[in-house]
């Protein structure tokens, strides 16, 4: 579709957090709604949450850790606990004060304020810390492993759809320890998982490291996240994994008898990803004709769109349509039974095929008289210009090869842009500098940093720049010196 | 068991609504939360409904709805759109006044009070009505028809566990269709779907019936229910379904142009089911020794057990058990892989034993060194005090038909208890009185009924009665007269 007018406008060099917008419209995955900064996920959109839940689901549980649900209100005071906790996140929250609505002269008023009022939860930390506390009385309760799959309230002053909403829907891991090593293995195991989810299933690379103090999540000893690129070659958090020390489990009173009969307080960990990584994918892999889904994530893997001339052909086509979708759905990708169906819609053709496009459906399968003559069907694949006449005895191959070539090139398309803007020879605050002042050039800056946050952000808040984190698995060279102090 | 003491007190004879809750603790499926009316749902029983979730979704797809996602919260004045929606749910609710906390001398207190105050969602006719407002435009986009997995809270003055939360977990399906006869289609194909899985999956048999006028859904023109007998033969409603005419269209301005042009108010459906279904299993099936979960909706189908006389024997006695994990997760039941594990706690057995009765696993598996020699194992079932010895090779086989047994067994023992206490043979109100005014007696009473509700509360409040549906597939006789009026 490159050399044709593009389905989204403004295009991403034109203006790319508004094109981000318009694709989100235009595959109709999402919207505002009229409760300020929440949003309404629609169909096409929540059925890639869906998957991307099952994935994500799946490997939790392999790993060990259960499923449960905790309440959706935190009682003010189990804010107040944890002193840095309150400071991160007792302050745009939504407040729940009266638990009762009166008609008064036909308006409805609040009535029956509660004695304590309840927080809609940010977090579930404390709420569930409180439970932990009364669950785990001995080393042998632990380690305690436990995830939960809900929605959270973070009130946003500047909502964006996915990105940054009041409400959004997430998995939250929450796990005790006996020790700092137990508790640290499970952090990295949470990020294992992560990893293998986002590179894997949602194609988009990214890079796990540890977050500098001043980035801490409120209350933790360490934090890790996974950072990707977006096309516009900014960063994007796509989730974390916290080590909280002993710092909940003194807030909550989580103590056990270790096995020579001594009190303790255990080590917590916390780990999440939301609904935000459908905003990272949109920003990895859509482009000017809109959404592109990875097919293990895509809600449909394939659309049949039938082309009728003449209605008194309709008959005729739409059963060679109805074939071809009993193939696909007697077809596998990845494990499952192909996704597929046939849009018998009563719209012209061009449209329906524009709709699809810019749902970004990985194949679409156009199928008219001339195919039925031939016993062939057309393949348009969303990744490429590429038009195929496919016969209906290879057909149930070249899609599920096809399917393989659009999820790993989806992924190496984003791992080599990601690749190309790791710049990794900046030596001095003065190229730092030189290079974000610079309107052609961004992107990661990964060089040798001494962690000195209070030089460091005269430097970079001017550029709006961002410290990422200091990435696991990159050794620093001998005599290496801080690329903001020179230290 | 039945020989031996019980394991939960009191018994269901002694006390139901007390045994009840002794059977969620003894489950450890649930428990109450520092807020007030809201659960904490744990492992065992967030299995449960994972998998009573599943069920239905996948029969909720397979109908053509679509999952999606509205806002937790509700503006105060889209409350007040339905008259009898305000009345019937705009009573006990969370209602959100304030989006920021401040700390004030070491308190947190809020600040930042909204200009209209947001409810919690009860339910979300009102704010998925906003969303299908501009969705639907003309006849081409009907069938609307969307359904949600949803957190929703309703202020409870007298909560218990799973029965009446005040914070529960649910699906509600809402569809928008373009006459009477096509949603009514869709009020009836959810009672279908949830006939089939409460039936076929909870086990639990069901009459299927309308509301009387007195207990419709506020703002509904019709509701129809499930109800299942209790073993304490009290009804419990397991799902209901509505439809609303144009009512809800009118509050929330959902209009379409029909084909010939015209501007019409559409037809608009709810029906839902929810984490209450819970409460019905264990009320269903459960026994003096504690939960019996069904083997459809049980986390675990079977639980191998190592019986280790003397610590040398241990390594020898974990391997067979290994073995025998390794059996039955290559076995399938009811179209999934089995679910089972071996239990390697440092506990003694007789404790372990107890707790998988008390959780209701259908199947323990004991295995220990004279097991070995034979190479047998001993299958002990929870639906009876049956313990077979069985031969590995022979091992899928029984646990495969055992499960069948179990879950068909578990249906037929409450259909047979709920045929016996289908009373049809009372005819006049000094019957229907004496009937229910004695100690002995009680159960469900299906009689003629002329829908004269001032009469008939006067007869049933006093003795705790309430009238549950006009039973659909009961035909009344010629001549049948009124139970209550003799009309």
């Amino acid at each position: 579709m490159s050399n044709k007018k593009s389905a989204i406008s403004p295009t991403r060099e034109e203006n790319f957090p508004e094109w981000y917008q318009q694709v989100v419209k235009a595959a109709d995955i999402a919207e505002n709604s009229p409760v300020r900064g929440c949003m309404v996920i629609k169909p096409w959109g929540y059925g890639i949450w869906e998957l991307l839940q099952r994935e994500l689901d799946n490997r939790i549980k392999a790993s060990g850790v259960e499923n449960a649900y905790f309440p959706l209100f935190i009682p003010l005071s189990f804010l107040e606990k944890e002193a840095a906790h309150v400071d991160g996140f007792a302050k745009e929250c939504a407040v729940v004060t009266h638990h009762r609505l009166e008609l008064k002269d036909g308006k409805l008023v609040p009535t029956g304020e509660l004695e304590e009022p309840l927080i809609v939860r940010p977090t579930s930390e404390t709420i569930i810390g409180d439970s932990f506390s009364k669950w785990v009385k001995s080393y042998r309760d632990l380690p305690l492993r436990i995830n939960q799959w809900a929605n959270v309230v973070r009130w946003e002053l500047r909502p964006r759809l996915f990105l940054r909403t009041a409400e959004f829907l997430w998995q939250e891991g929450h796990t005790v320890h006996a020790d700092k090593a137990d508790a640290v293995w499970q952090v990295e195991d949470a990020l294992r998982i992560y990893k293998e989810v986002i590179e894997d299933v949602l194609a988009i690379p990214v890079i796990i490291g540890e977050k500098s103090a001043g980035e801490r999540f409120p209350g933790a000893v360490n934090t890790y996240s996974l950072e990707a690129m977006m096309q516009d070659k900014k960063a994007l958090q796509a989730g974390t994994s916290h080590y909280l020390g002993t710092n909940f489990a003194n807030a909550s009173n989580i103590k056990f008898l270790d096995d020579a009969g001594n009190l303790q307080y255990a080590h917590t960990t916390s780990w999440g990803v939301s609904t935000r990584l459908i905003g990272a994918l949109i920003m990895s892999h859509s482009d000017d004709d809109g959404l592109r889904v990875p097919p293990k994530v895509a809600p449909k893997h394939a659309v049949i769109l039938p082309v009728i001339p003449k209605p008194e052909l309709a008959t005729e086509v739409n059963s060679y349509a109805d074939k071809i979708e009993q193939i696909l759905l007697k077809t596998n990708y990845a494990g499952n039974p192909l996704r597929a169906q046939v849009d018998r819609r009563d719209l012209r053709g061009g449209e329906k095929n524009w709709q699809w496009i810019k749902k970004g459906i990985p194949l679409r399968i156009e199928a008219g008289p001339r195919d039925i003559a031939s016993n062939n069907v057309m393949l348009l694949r969303r990744d490429s210009d590429e038009k195929i006449q496919v016969s209906l005895d290879q057909l149930a191959a070249v899609v599920e090869k096809s399917l393989n070539e659009i999820q790993s090139g989806y992924f190496n398309q984003a791992k080599d842009f990601l690749n190309k803007n790791i710049i990794t020879d900046i030596k001095s605050a003065d190229e730092f500098k030189q290079f974000f002042a610079s309107d052609s050039s961004s992107g990661f800056v990964q060089a040798p940093w001494s962690e000195d946050e209070v030089e460091t952000e005269k430097i970079i808040t001017p550029l709006k720049v961002t410290i990422r984190c200091l990435p696991m698995n990159v050794a620093l060279k001998q005599g290496a010196k801080c690329v903001i102090t020179g230290k």
